[in-house]
């Protein structure tokens, strides 16, 4: 749209588009996370690591960055946007050292805070911010990871003594791959059912004691430890069980639901589910960090990846004397280009997120003023939504970009490994993706307005069918500059150029609308059917629903890439951007063209010059691929991968190597160019 | 085909039809493979798994079972197969040690046995074997992994004192990634350019001592650690150099080119790189071991995945006092079944591959024949693309097996990281995959015909277009078998039954025959294009050169799945297999769905027929989940995976929690079934 791309464009210029609202906590962290004990150290032992990151825990503590999101009159910033960006930065450095931080002061800390009440904060909030009082947040359990509403941990109050009974009733029940709680934790927020006067009022959380001073579990704890895992060395997860441990009134996080001392049960919500998924919302936080964590170590694997790729050579180009380094080869473009796309896409994406996130919970928490419930349950959906994205995004192109890096990317010297191993959790906790996608796909089919309706409720659907266009047309970025992009594509959808924003922006809407009413036609249908199991109904079109909501949320992240393009004044730097943003487009029109062609979207014809398109973009493109990486501005201290450093005499050598080139192919010796297409084993 | 799928299935009949020709080496290794040292030890530093892998080697040679590839006369069994299945039984065990023993037994042993002649192996074999000489395989240098044609090591001939000078002329030319050099290795198979009288011949392989008696480099000789990898830490993979080392001439592997004591240069193959790529193509055992190696991980992954799902409750079945286990999910088992069928297809296909390796292998060095370039060629080929599937298939589903088992499948007592780190070089070692599909699409492209010809060559393919038809059908397992189920699909392609075999094998043939067409006409018009530059004609079409590899591949398999239902006996069994296969050959398709709908191959109410089709097979098959994984016979002393182990008390608890859920519907609690759809934070 805003014509060709300058040869050279200044990284600096995308920088400062990407830093967005909280740049200058990006460029203190840029300038001041330099702690020795930040970044990992390959090869230590799990104990090493452990100790290593609770030190760089305490130096974080020290430093003041962990207080963004805590009320000013604890010393915080009472900012919530500052607090995720806070995050996003620790995220290049170290994954454990993120993760520890978010157990210890967004879950931890954050649910002291959000569901606890001015004597819960008067008495704790300090040392948490401090980590003089290092805790857990103590959910999940071995046998209910998702449907944590069902949790089987109880906590039952007795008016006699004024306390509590928490009790883990079966090994199932334990709550596991708690984060702090194998080595570190003093405290845990233990979520459990609360029973008081025979009643069962749904799941609470307890403010309950697990470690003595001395480090000894507290009498009737039982500390388990998960050992290593997959990746994360440095975060000590582990077990938690109670054996009827007395917990006084006093520590129930009450600011939801209170118990009075004869045990009458009072709460501002009736409904107790409600007010269980009311309680859940305020932690929303931890959901939108890991998305950006995520998106993080991504732009870091691609920044070694692209780096690499283009110094590595590989074989001697035909009849010429030098060798091709990597990246000018079509399908390592095609590997690498899109998912850079894709990672700017996210990025804006995420930018606008932790906006939206801000301003709703400023609203709330720091002007006092009442939840708006729409702008609430429409934030969880859009954090489960980027959530989502940005987790299965990292998984698949950190992998990728290890392989792209061969032998060279297995080595943890190279970083790659654990930027892989670290994140690969992230698909699965801060709720599993697939289940995620479930409540992105269950906003879309309600339109947010029948927000607490079951399963059966699917069998009832009909009524939504009125408002799909409204739901799906109404909840977006920069709508005015969507809506006159999309009405300016001129003539039929098939005679339109593909690199017009306004034809992308109507292939990703009508794909969603469609599926949107399919499914709601399909689960109506089902419905209807005699006989038909209520979890039949649901579950025969899974896969539909599921589709839907990807859907959702690639027409979100275009959108606000869109927005991105709009607003980026440098002119050299728009147009590349707005060239990334085509690819971006139509990369992810061209992984899903078996949909479009379906639906006549696209004829056969129109798909191959699909195809044609996206190539020419990616040669358009391989001349930015390291200024896109540079745009990410990740400080070198941060990278810590041995492949990025220069080698002495590097130049030296690769000159050598040409030289030695020029006299093999003077010499009588075979064609070595048939090597090309040949390959050997190597080990 | 064969009728409907009885409700129960043996599967031992399964593992009977598996087992194939070398069922005994198997039935062996399940019996006896069972030293305390073979499997993976969790949280084990690198140093300890070291040290465990050395002694596990050790016990393994003391075992005899790895001779199974040597020659009779020095304690082998002289049989190609039975090695390689060896391999694949030795993977599912602990992955660092299948490839310690790849290393010593498989590149060292075997360049040893295959490169050299009687006075290396008279010297030196035994000690290989019984694991007295440990012992590397260097050719992969840093600066060329794939292109080892261009290595940069020089060995170069001194008539004066009959040595070699063994020399790294700069950094980026010192080996690399070298399995037993940073521990254990006394002597390397090292490969380098042979220079003698002033001409280089090319790379040869010589028997170079790297440690002394007493573990101190030999003099002239740097040897360094390539440190933490991402997995396989029992693996001791380093970095040599030599600074002008001096090699005696006998220890030059001189089966294929001999420098005489005057520095004469012979050999019985003229053509320098004809002659290195005959050398290369002795060793093909290495790459057809790693693909069985990662298709055993992959089996083990599968194996914990489905039994977990079989068992793991999530969310309440809505109206049902009962919980719901995530295998009945429609997208749990996308992910689950599809896999689980292609890994079926891939098994069969490499017990293809094992038996051609082997006849083709044993004609020669053990009956003394000459060698059949076309069969070599194709072995080499069908080598390459099933290393490719195999590997890439084992990435991305012990990927989604972890995933699939949410946090248990992140904690290392569960099996899958380790599965995952371990298989993850498996995809860019041995041959990088998209170098490897190079290689295969090169195959098709000239009907091994034009076996050495040049990149350049590519420019000339006018010629293989007349073959393309011959040479795509003549190369397949069962080919009577495959051409009477294609002759026998009736009427026309749009109204054959999905479940049609001859229409499935139908479609994959088009596919193939079309891709490399097509391929074909591009390469012949970027040849004719005037300006176009050699290394563009070939870029410009890699996508569609690499896809045709792929499709090729595809097709491989699925005749190989084909064969086997065939050939099952048993009536149970081979209905479930069938139906497997159907799985197979329609989720593949499926996959692929938009280039079946660009060429017209279907349409689009048959795509989405294709869809439901595909739903209708998982709903069969789901219920032979767990007999499917019975059927891959693995030892569950093997596993080694926590969360398979039955807890005390399990099924007490899981009536518990029925009991408990059946108290709370009964209960005015409010509607738990809207879970369902929601979903909480996790940590």
């Amino acid at each position: 749209m805003t014509g060709t791309v300058p040869p050279s464009v200044d990284p600096a210029e995308l920088r400062d588009v990407m830093d967005g609202r909280w740049a200058s906590v990006r460029r203190d962290a840029r300038e001041n996370l330099d702690d020795p004990d930040f970044l990992p150290v390959y090869g230590e032992t799990m104990q090493e690591a452990r100790e290593r990151v609770t030190r760089a825990a305490t130096t974080l503590a020290g430093s003041g960055r962990v207080g963004f999101g805590f009320p000013k009159e604890f010393g915080g910033e009472a900012d919530s946007g500052a607090s995720v960006t806070s995050v996003e930065m620790l995220a290049f450095v170290d994954l454990s050292l993120m993760v520890k931080a978010g157990v210890q002061w967004g879950l931890f800390g954050g649910a002291l805070e959000l569901l606890g009440t001015s004597r819960h904060h008067e008495r704790y909030l300090r040392d948490v911010m401090s980590f003089d009082l290092p805790g857990c947040f103590a959910m999940t359990e071995t046998g209910h990871g998702s449907d944590v509403q069902q949790l089987r941990t109880t906590c039952t109050y007795d008016p006699a003594t004024e306390t509590f009974d928490l009790h883990t009733p079966h090994q199932a029940a334990r709550k596991d791959y708690i984060g702090n709680a194998a080595k570190d934790g003093r405290m845990a927020v233990v979520f459990a059912q609360l029973i008081t006067r025979g009643t069962n009022h749904g799941v609470h959380a307890w403010l309950v004691p697990i470690r003595n001073d001395d480090g000894t579990p507290c009498a009737g704890v039982t500390i388990g430890d998960d050992g290593p895992k997959a990746g994360l060395p440095g975060v000590d997860n582990g077990r938690l069980s109670f054996d009827h441990v007395s917990v006084p009134r006093a520590m129930l996080l009450d600011r939801y639901g209170q118990v009075a001392a004869d045990g009458t049960y009072t709460s501002s919500i009736a409904n107790e589910t409600r007010r269980f998924f009311t309680m859940l919302g305020t932690l929303v936080r931890g959901r939108v960090s890991v998305g950006g964590a995520a998106s993080s170590a991504t732009k870091l694997a691609l920044d070694i990846a692209v780096r690499y790729g283009d110094v590595r050579r590989q074989f001697a180009a035909p009849g010429e004397d030098r060798e091709i380094v990597v990246n000018d080869y079509l399908v390592h473009q095609r590997k690498l280009l899109p998912a850079l796309a894709k990672t700017y896409a996210l990025h804006f994406a995420q930018g606008h997120l932790v906006e939206t996130m801000h301003d709703v919970q400023t609203a709330v928490h720091v002007h006092g003023q009442e939840v708006d419930e729409d702008a609430q349950r429409e934030l969880e959906s859009r954090a489960a939504a980027l959530k989502v994205a940005q987790t299965a995004h990292a998984t698949a192109t950190i992998q990728m970009c290890r392989e792209a890096c061969g032998g060279a990317g297995y080595l943890q010297e190279n970083r790659l490994p654990h930027l892989k191993a670290d994140t690969d959790v992230f698909t699965t906790f801060e709720g599993d993706n697939t289940v995620l996608l479930q409540l992105v796909a269950k906003g879309l089919l309600t339109g947010y307005r029948d927000t607490f309706g079951s399963l059966d409720g699917w069998g009832r659907v009909g009524f939504v069918a009125d408002m799909v266009r409204e739901t799906v047309l109404e909840r977006t970025a920069a709508r005015a500059l969507i809506a006159r992009l999309v009405d300016a594509v001129p003539g039929r959808d098939d005679e339109v150029p593909m690199l017009d924003r306004g034809w992308q922006l109507k292939m990703f809407e009508f794909r969603e609308k469609h599926c949107l009413e399919g499914a709601i036609r399909r689960l109506r249908n089902n419905s209807a059917t005699e006989g038909m199991a209520p979890f039949d109904v649901f579950n025969d079109v899974q896969d539909h629903v599921l589709k839907t909501a990807q859907t959702h949320i690639d027409r979100v992240v275009l959108e606000a890439f869109v927005a991105a393009v709009d607003r980026t004044e440098d002119p050299a730097a728009r147009a590349l951007l707005d060239r990334v943003c085509d690819l971006y487009a139509l990369s992810t029109i061209e992984a899903d063209k078996a949909w479009f062609l379906e639906h006549t979207q696209l004829t056969a014809s129109r798909a191959k010059l699909l195809t044609a398109t996206v190539n020419q973009l990616l040669r358009e493109l391989r001349p930015h691929a390291v200024t896109l990486v540079d745009g990410f501005a990740i400080p070198p201290s941060w990278k810590a991968a041995r492949i990025l450093e220069e080698e002495p005499g590097r130049q030296e050598a690769m000159a050598a190597r040409d030289a030695e080139l020029r006299a093999r192919n003077g010499q009588a010796t075979p064609d070595g160019t048939a090597t090309a297409l040949e390959v050997p084993p190597a080990q």
